[in-house]
């Protein structure tokens, strides 16, 4: 379903047989497992993931207020809290009903949800003998982990936490079957830049100054809702974007959004063209007497092409967004 | 600066001098203090109060993912959370600089936001000597407390609990200086309905039609966002909002917006004028022949009523929303 190191249903084999209950929990493993098959059919089920890890991550940074956007930075409180603002997501994404003693019913089968930032998941002594499903993320670089376990004392280490929680063992983990295992996690845009362009980025005083130096020092990257926000500390990023359209035109940069002749000027540019919610933003020089620069686009009567970055600047044409 | 019970600067008298610290404590809580009078100068502190309220309970709830609209139903980790999300958005709200060791720093003092659903807040170690801007809010009696207090010795109770954190002593809490002693929180529409509406409401089977559920049994109520959202699951309200007119317009059940026609005839019929994101819903009967039906509105050319609830149902005269 995917051309990248993420992988469905890369199970490490079925579980131990010799368990004494594994037949029984791989049944139940087995029925949830296939309705997570079903849904991959009908839907990218590894965009879906990513879109609940993304969205509960980037929610509880709560980047428009804090212009927070490392989990490092989440105090414990928060932290703790991301594992149930993922359980209600992830609950929300895919329409599980409530489950009898677990967070969900899925198939008929009570399934409880585990989330963790390290893939250290504490299993509370109430799941003993349910099915969890597991979920981690790593933001840094950009992948998640999703996958069902049978949660018996044989997969669990000794010592308990002082909530009664306790962790899995090595050879416990190897018991869980994994739906994802390095799936592609949407970027945090922020969190993997360098420091230098950091600095160019937040140097400025206001928030359109910001957002400013995000599309000069980002062209041709993808930019999000969130990091337009982040960045402004504002709500309205759709209005912050409008306003760094006139503020980077002299210098020939144009921001290409979803609509209108973005589209069509991103598409001859054969660069991606933006979802909803998005922008990417180009330095454009006139054509004529450039060669080797690749791909040309027509705006209002005129030829141009992608600017290199010792190409002098000249005004940006006007693009209907 | 407001007609009802909240008050702004209730204060309890002076602090206790007679405290070791009180001299010192009273000069950095007036200071604090000071700021906030100047803030109600300028601008609506009880809405502010009402709004960074609001917001971190709405948030925290949410409604649109959970159908969640009641306190009670928060998990402990949510709970515990809360008072993060307070502390977020009151720092985004008055724009707080980070403090040296607490919170925020607020002219120049170092203040520590500390919020309690219950009153009861819970004082860490840490704030010892430290000023303290503490919050509590009532969702159902639709109130909010906000004080300021130097946090000593005296003003504690002697057990901690296992996180090392103490409560106030009753005599403790005589000095609070309150800021706003039962403020006016902004009602949650739908926990304050009583069962028989909530059912006729959550009936519905799907999220627009609990949607039409409630603009049908609310009539002449403001109706939030939120509300709309936590009624249908849904994100998108105005979308909703936009529907139910169409399901209700053969019941003569007009919803009144804050744009365009719905502002004449809001003002026209006497009743409140929606805000951004409010509606307001009224079932309306030809005036012809009507009297003491209050006032009137021409609305297409024709003279129109509230209705009363024997009223015929007459088809909705189109406004222009």
């Amino acid at each position: 379903m995917s051309t990248h190191e993420g992988t469905l249903f890369d199970g490490l084999g079925e579980p131990d047989a010799s368990l004494p209950s594994g037949r029984f929990a791989s049944e139940k493993v087995e029925r949830v497992l296939q309705w997570f098959t079903r849904c991959a059919e009908r839907s990218n089920l590894e965009d879906r993931f990513s879109s609940v890890l993304r969205q509960s991550i980037d929610e509880v940074l709560d980047g428009q207020r804090t212009g927070r956007y490392d989990l490092k930075d989440l105090s414990k409180t928060e932290k703790t809290y991301l594992g149930t603002k993922v359980e209600i997501v992830c609950q929300n994404e895919f329409g599980f009903s409530d489950g009898s003693r677990m967070d969900y019913k899925i198939s008929g089968v009570d399934v409880d949800a585990k989330f963790s930032l390290t893939g250290e998941w504490m299993i509370p002594t109430e799941a003993m003998g349910q099915i969890c499903l597991v979920m981690s993320a790593d933001d840094e670089k950009s992948t998640f982990d999703v996958g069902l376990v049978h949660v018996a004392e044989e997969i669990l280490r000794g010592g308990a936490n002082k909530d009664s929680k306790r962790q899995m063992s090595a050879s416990g983990r190897s018991a869980i079957r994994w739906i994802f295992k390095s799936g592609r996690l949407r970027r945090n845009i922020l969190l993997g830049l360098n420091d230098e362009k950091k600095r160019l980025i937040f140097s400025g005083s206001t928030g359109q100054q910001r957002v400013n130096n995000l599309f000069e020092n980002l062209l041709g990257q993808m930019i999000d809702r969130t990091t337009v926000q982040t960045t402004a500390r504002q709500l309205d990023a759709p209005k912050r974007v409008r306003d760094a359209r006139r503020h980077l035109a002299s210098k020939g940069i144009v921001i290409l959004g979803h609509q209108n002749e973005s589209v069509r000027v991103a598409s001859a540019l054969g660069i991606a063209v933006p979802d909803k919610s998005s922008w990417i933003s180009v330095r454009l020089v006139p054509a004529e007497g450039r060669s080797g620069y690749g791909r040309q686009v027509e705006i209002n009567g005129s030829w141009y092409v992608r600017a290199r970055d010792d190409d002098p600047a000249f005004p940006a044409p006007a693009v209907a967004h």
